[in-house]
């Protein structure tokens, strides 16, 4: 297979919604359609769909113990550059044959870096042209770009983070690029995931020269943004480890303390990764949710982890419940747009097959498709929210409750009213009907 | 409320099989029908639910950091033993009113201590009369009992691995009497937790002294078990840490190796509890299948975890993946009996409605059931087995394979297939193609 | 032993200072000599240790699966207030043996709580009276006091997060009183905890809802402070979970975010437990530095957890490394005043004997005390600090590094300069020079 | 640098002791010094250290998210097995300079894989030569080797335990020749790492069928061991996940059970890594400990986790506390031989200069050394060791205890015993005792 080859998914056809089709026709959905109206709005609209260039079209199937198991038709040219622009053709084969509309992508995973910065802006530019084309024939828009300051050696001690002035500069100069080069494939966001902002071993490292830092850098990447017009999204994806020992932004509610104290909150919504939630040691659907209630919930890197591994696996999506909570909050919210439903997962190493790539995901597109149809039943039905809204009644119902919304009230008035009240009822917290009611709304 | 009463429970009729009560409608089954044939026999065989007496009627809703919430009717009158009868009593109102025909309990939670033990003894029998009484008249049988032998201060160094002999006796002389009133009420199974069994603190500890003293012990119960004529199974329930830093039978797998290692295997099998699976750091699943391929899965302690919380929630099972998992193996074997599905479960401390009794056993039988239906399609289905028989196939087909099987190949004989054969093919494990089949058995 | 008599630990003497005791004579400090001098302060002012009162004097040896192991004398007295009253005297006599100059307290461990809110506060004013009586007698001080918002069922859906204002207005009442008395035992501090200020499901609860609650009740703590005149530091103590599923106050960081996004954080600083730090998924240090290097480290609870386990397990610090990273921390910062050392640590459940008290609190002096004779040394020593600046160098020596340091620097200038200058050299990050160094001044 | 040259660490002369060496002179040992007698026998007989030849001299400085750091000097030439004599020259000048007696090998670091078996055999078979030459110019001797079966895609989805005969066979034949080259170096052991025996999924794994062919596997290992006439220790090496989901050798009670359960227990031990000891959730020693107590313990990987991490880290041992409790063990049982403490450590991904490699050696040497003088002392001291023996004196002194020793007392007997002599007296678990005595050993 080779650039001058016309498919490189041969014998894979569109996939078709069938909700009849048997349980083992797999290169087919069951639950997502994509133009079914749901809560007034398509499926698609709902569900942003994006596929990720770097596990999908640069993973290859390694892992700290082996070496590369998978055997792509489009890696076989010799040339990297004829490689990059036949792979970006198989991905534009496999966005529109999947149906997804968006795919997102590193600078570093589209083009190959050269020798010089000139070397690899010249590459960057030759396969952005190419992108461009093919978003023009295909429709397929970019969800997001962001810049890999992790791989290179450069910045094994950091890009942002460095202790080295040289390095940051480095970083600043790749991520301008990345950044223009997002926003001429129109990208709707702009992503940045601090893949080695952080330490290894506190010993060797000033955690607040850093971070002061990390804070100038995303200053300036503001600034940036208005000198070229870019009107996207700024987001940023936190993690808690890995590779680092201590990753910066650590989980949603960290990273949201430091744009508040660095006085980015304006600038930057979050890109949230349950499977980096999960390895901070919070639920599934947590950081979701708790930055969804502030306000700052950009996107999702629909994904999974493992509850019993302590790295990051970067599973498709395939527990309805898991989907299901994210869903909630993303309708209650309205909506991710300009953000979406990002695939940042990989196949297995061991699923080697060019349909695995299908099959993952048609998987995780059809959990999530029947997680929004059994959530949107849950907020259609209303019944659920408002047995919610019932727990905290008494903030809108009694004077002093008023009084403590509107913040208003004492520590002595309250003393007072105790003194005239005594104890207050037992209220059971009754969680166990919640989840039978929840559970009620999944099955 | 007291023994002079009929009802506890007051106001909530026997729970009934009901598919289309609404979302709200808490006090009904839409899932579990008893006597509906699944795979040839009733879902009740299948699932052979008990309640167990310790959480769900001595359970008083504290924790390390709070006092009781609980105010249960049957705790009301002044005189331990009163007390002790009328919870036995609301018990079987409880068991009847759900549906279940099972319990479990340990011998102090049915009784109270006395001063000696004889009057420890003495109160025991007393409330076991009590217990047959109800038992002939409900049809309510024992599924096992067991010895608190972690409770008690005189263990807070262990039972059986106490380094006081004294203790050591004390233990014995306690599972003597609690294997006796077993096999009075006809339980059908006898369980060991070894709740102190482990270490605080290896500079303190002689573990393989310890270890040695359990065997000792266990040879003793069976051979009382032999000489009382009670033919119930032994069992013994892995945990792996809490209340001590490392128990002994950390998971099914060092269980079973301490067994063969004692020559202990053929009296025991294993009573898993997914909780303390997923704190040894398996898949929630993990314990159940592997003592089952090892034909040592005995009973199920039907709950679960919080994968995110280290230590042990005894949480109501309301996740229909996990608890189709545990159905799959529970059918992949036939079934459980003379085991069941006993539910260690509790319900939150703030859960202080008597109500939220019902609703959270409910919730967990509705699971287990929709759980057992899912998964005797899968079964019924056979293409999911067949797919997993033929990744095994050379072992069946090949001569290479055949001999691998038989136990007869050497080193030699497979070094020179290899040279004159080569390379294997690559082949796809397929994770997500298994795992997508699986979620449609699901949907 | 009672109220009547003189002396509650018989036949302990105050505890010495004896380098060449032998390694079984355990009622001695080894490494603690409380007025020498170290960088030009004695030991004492750089440790200010303080013995909790809750562990230590309320403890009773209890456990999820067991009953009280200790066996008080201070315990005896029939009569609540007795009691109360004994075992302040008995908590005294400790401090003095142990030679410790502070203790903390909660409001409900040092008086019981009554049947109404007036009864309950007369008899914390009664504790009170005693309590002053025995620091002028001594000159033993309060390092803080706190508010048990935890253990009373009224408080088991949350205190200042309670979805119930009723119980929100109980909370405050009862923290009105605790400050006060607070500032009337010459407290230097004053702490909140927020037991149960979280959530145990997500699906029961509007956690922004809660947040902001919790934002408008720490608002009236500090205006009641200053009604009543209280100069001491307002703190708060992270936990991630436990007993709640997740707390609000997470870790140092979620904190700090909590503070500045509800501009409270001029007024308050943080209480840092290490073993908290361990179960939010960091090194036991981090909180520690985290916080310390944004000026907010106000005072810590020198303990261990297990971290192998996944619970709070409140041991005694008894690891030379993890204090001396502590004390690293506190040396840099110039000391914790007005915070200090609190030993929020118990004896194991089955240290019963009256002895192990001592003991354990000697072994964690020792501890702190060497590390803090090592950490002196490297800190007089200079090399380390200088090797950690230099990494850091290029900020303060280049030009590029001054403009990045000022804020002033540009992407396009940045990447001006890499245009110009290229790949920045590869620096080692060098470690294990580090750890070895580091060891060096340990050994 | 290349294979005409003479050295590759230029500039660095071999290590010597000198503990009067500044903390910063760090290619200097304060601690190790390889003659000096402890306990009867020189440090390097107690310490029997070995270096890694994957980490050390095939490691590149690459993780899953960034590419190689490392610039080796004997990784220049062109040619594959050039480089692979180079690379062995390289590092038979570190054992020396470094001072270690031994190395350990897998057969794929050491010659590079070819084409086909019989050109793989015969690169293995030219660099053994090389290294048999080496060996004999500089007196080091080989730990032990082993074969990797993890890293080549044939092996993705398991070696002995792959659903594909094939890649049974060709694990077999690989295993075959390792064993035979360990052999011909003279090997002291041979470890199997079971790599990729386990499992990713369940869904699509039969672990009994897998876990039968790794028994039948190690079975022909055993046979064809004694066919080659070699005399060396057999050893497995328990790992409880990473890079599979679940590893069928969890860790060493796993290990131990298996090896009962298929009959190979007299011809294997275990070679335990405490890193994977604490990823299975155990103490750091505990696995150490419990396999010795047995009888099975072989030899160590002297490494390090990091605790607040889930994966793998393999860094240097660098804390004493740690290396204490595995010497405690080591001495206790007498020593190690004829295993060994192996560093299976990598210098982190920034430690970029050769120098790093000595120095993470040297202060992990330092630390064992020092480890062992502390431990040594504890055992000359004996009062530690009769302490914990003491605890257990009723099972030696008293006439119920020497019967349950013997294993001849009975259920009905202890009753009896406890009706005569009722409660047991309370006796204090002293842990905290125990803890300050053993910080005194190491102060």
């Amino acid at each position: 297979m080779s650039a001058t080859s016309n498919e490189f998914f041969v014998g894979i056809k569109p996939i078709k919604y069938n909700p009849q089709a048997s349980v083992d026709d797999l290169l087919v959905f069951k639950q997502y359609n994509q133009d079914e109206i749901i809560l007034g709005k398509p499926m698609h609209e709902w569900l942003r769909f994006a596929v990720c260039y770097w596990h999908t079209f640069r993973g290859i199937g390694a892992d700290m113990f082996g070496a590369s198991t998978f055997d792509r038709p489009w890696d076989q040219s010799g040339n990297e550059m004829l490689i990059a622009k036949d792979r970006l053709r198989a991905a534009f084969e496999f966005f529109t044959k999947l149906g997804v509309k968006y795919f997102t992508f590193h600078d570093r995973d589209i083009a190959p870096e050269g020798e010089t910065i000139e070397q690899t802006e010249k590459n960057l530019d030759e396969v952005i042209q190419l992108a461009k084309e093919l978003q023009k024939q295909t429709g397929i828009k970019c969800l997001w770009g962001t810049a890999n300051l992790f791989a290179n050696p450069r910045y094994m001690n950091g890009a942002a983070t460095n202790p080295d002035a040289h390095v940051f500069a480095y970083a600043a100069a790749q991520v301008k690029k990345a950044m223009e080069v997002t926003h001429e494939l129109g990208g709707e966001n702009y992503v940045f995931w601090g893949g080695r902002e952080g330490y290894m071993s506190l010993l060797n490292t000033d955690v607040r020269k850093e971070l002061d830092h990390l804070a100038a850098f995303l200053r300036m990447a503001v600034e940036h943004k208005k000198k070229i017009g870019f009107k996207g999204q700024l987001l940023i994806e936190p993690k808690p480890k890995e590779p680092t020992k201590h990753q910066y932004d650590y989980d949603a509610q960290t990273v949201m303390g430091f744009l508040n104290y660095y006085g980015l909150n304006k600038d930057f919504k979050l890109n949230i990764e349950p499977n980096h939630t999960t390895m901070a040691g919070h639920a599934y659907e947590h950081d979701v949710e708790m930055c969804s209630r502030y306000g700052m919930l950009g996107s999702i890197d629909s994904n999974t982890g493992d509850s019993s591994l302590g790295w990051d696996t970067d599973q498709f999506p395939m527990n309805l419940r898991d989907c299901a909570f994210v869903m909630k909050t993303v309708i209650a919210q309205g909506g991710l747009a300009p953000g979406g439903l990002n695939f940042d997962c990989k196949v297995r190493r061991e699923s080697t097959n060019l349909q695995d790539m299908f099959i993952a995901h048609i998987g995780a597109m059809d959990c999530f498709a029947l997680a929004l149809r059994k959530m949107a039943r849950l907020f259609d039905d209303k019944k659920y929210g408002i047995l919610v809204q019932q727990r905290y009644a008494s903030y809108n119902e009694t004077d002093i409750g008023k009084k403590i919304e509107a913040g208003v009230a004492t520590f002595e008035e309250l003393h007072a009213f105790i003194k005239k009240n005594g104890e207050p009822a037992k209220t059971s917290g009754e969680q166990e009907k919640f989840e039978v009611i929840f559970n009620r709304y999944l099955d």
